[in-house]
């Protein structure tokens, strides 16, 4: 039977995280509370997190520097946020015609994609878990049809990230507008299309108000992973139990997140569509173009970015494999069920 | 600073986990290890469990028998295995034509699939959770091509569960055979096909030696998700702490034995086509009849089985919305995405 013992008690242990995303997204913030809900239960609130927003601690954008400055212990963030600092950080987060969310997670932890990735993170202060994906996002909210890649040409459109580089070999415009201010851009025709996330996160912003053709796939987010990043001395500092509990704790959330997705997802299209959202698939040229267009901003990243060329080298390799399998089974079950009258 | 204090020492635990699996298939009883290791690391040793493969402590098929008994803590296993004493194992893993890998952990996750099926599991003493998924299977080896649904009356398949009653109606004649049996047996020709999991775990059988043709997609297993069941005294004696830490310690190895399976089927699908495997999709017709008949065997479990009325309405609802979006995003970038020379 249990008796009662001296041992060493651990000191508590306080950490806070700073979330790049607002409180209005639910499926992030909550999959960041998720996280912490996690490591208080697992050690009986010895161990707690504190979960802020964008913003509440430091701007959206400014976690990595704060990782840095040693200045917070955690953040959840969506990387490719970070791509000016270096082009390696799209590698753990998403890059225009990269892997699906299974893929990338087979990546992370089955191929090298994890140890690579440290290795990078490591120049940062930084220990990243991966905790989250959205899943294949979709590409927006167009004023106006889209009926050939040359439609795009002097077009603005509101868009993440890494992919401006690539529209903009299309003759695009890109333009970063905070989502908070999204639906009165689209509304008065400062941009002509904005990209957000999928109809779940879509719907809140209601975009499909002002703009009625939602464009599918978004290309350059097949996927998007969320990661955590934890500053280095905090992980160094932590007992080895507790260590295992983080690492725990992340790939829990790691499930939730794109749960919640998928979960939510659905319903919420079924409803985009009931108040008058029309659904279109971007036509193929438009597709090649982008295709084309990115394999040559990789080349170029490839010639100057040593970091970038060692990672994508393996990630490029391990995605090639994977789509070669995943047409077979996943894709031909999938496609054959999307058919169906379930 | 930490101090030493006196705290209540919680008694030293030990569990048994009892596999459904042999010690070949790596990726289900490497991920019971992963999940004890991850036990292991979160308690510092205090909390252990040992991993059994199938029949060192009880038969592959008596793991719900022996955690109804209270004689091992837990088990990891495929719970159609025992769709015998109740259709509703099957929709804790896999049914003809069911949910794909992301949009069964959704259900769990996100729609009422957890919640459900933990009070199916009170009724045997068990508390589920989901860990591991292998993604879609191939439909396996087949010594001749099937060219439309007439080529399988008469046929002898040996395949897993629940199929059974679905191939049946098509007039294929199911056999049970275990895996070691399973070359032998389609090498005498005593059955006509044969299906197993997938290239990674087909390609240690050698199937591909003694039948060219693989067949895909198993409609059977769109996906096959794995469960740890937990015997509920065994459970409900850990303190709060060590609850927390086995759900995520499961939830760690439901990402990592998808992971495995991810990771490895592709590399394990080219070596199979160099050595001769010949890639087949199954007709259309046979698709068609066997999405059919599913209907009918649901339309049949549905009429005498309240549990699984239950749970298949608020499944079968789920999987319709999932796939309703399933096509548009996620399908089309993979679509687009299989299609290149990557």
């Amino acid at each position: 039977g249990a008796a009662p013992a001296i041992v060493k008690a651990q000191a508590n242990i306080r950490w806070r995280l700073a979330s790049s995303f607002p409180k209005s997204l639910d499926t992030l913030v909550g999959g960041a509370e998720a996280f912490a809900k996690n490591v208080t239960e697992a050690t009986g609130g010895k161990f707690t997190v504190s979960v802020h927003a964008a913003g509440e601690l430091v701007p959206a954008f400014g976690v990595v520097d704060a990782l840095q400055q040693d200045t917070i212990e955690c953040a959840h963030t969506a990387p490719y946020y970070f791509f000016g600092k270096d082009e390696a950080f799209a590698l753990d987060c998403a890059i225009p015609f990269g892997m699906n969310a299974r893929q990338m997670t087979a990546w992370m932890y089955e191929g090298n994609g994890l140890k690579l990735l440290r290795e990078f993170y490591a120049q940062f202060n930084i220990v990243n878990f991966p905790m989250g994906n959205s899943g294949a996002q979709m590409g927006g909210w167009y004023r106006k049809e889209i009926k050939s890649v040359a439609d795009l040409n002097g077009m603005k459109i509101r868009i993440g990230g890494f992919a401006g580089r690539v529209i903009t070999k299309l003759g695009a415009v890109p333009q970063n507008i905070p989502a908070g201010e999204i639906y009165q851009a689209l509304e008065k025709g400062t941009v002509d299309a904005a990209e957000w996330i999928g109809p779940y996160d879509d719907l809140k912003l209601g975009l499909h108000k002002v703009a009625k053709n939602y464009y599918y796939p978004a290309w350059w987010e097949g996927s998007t992973q969320f990661s955590l990043l934890v500053n280095n001395k905090a992980y160094n500092a932590l007992s080895n139990e507790y260590k295992a509990i983080v690492r725990q704790a992340a790939s829990d959330a790691h499930v939730k997140i794109l749960g919640r997705y998928d979960g939510h997802n659905p319903t919420a299209l079924k409803q985009l569509i009931a108040e008058g959202a029309k659904l279109q698939r971007f036509p193929k040229d438009v597709m090649d173009a982008a295709f084309k267009a990115s394999r040559e901003v990789y080349a170029e990243i490839n010639g100057k970015n040593a970091n970038w060329k060692k990672i994508y080298a393996d990630y490029s390799r391990f995605q090639a494999d994977a789509y070669q399998w995943q047409g077979i089974a996943e894709g031909s079950f999938d496609q054959y069920m999307a058919s169906q009258k379930l």
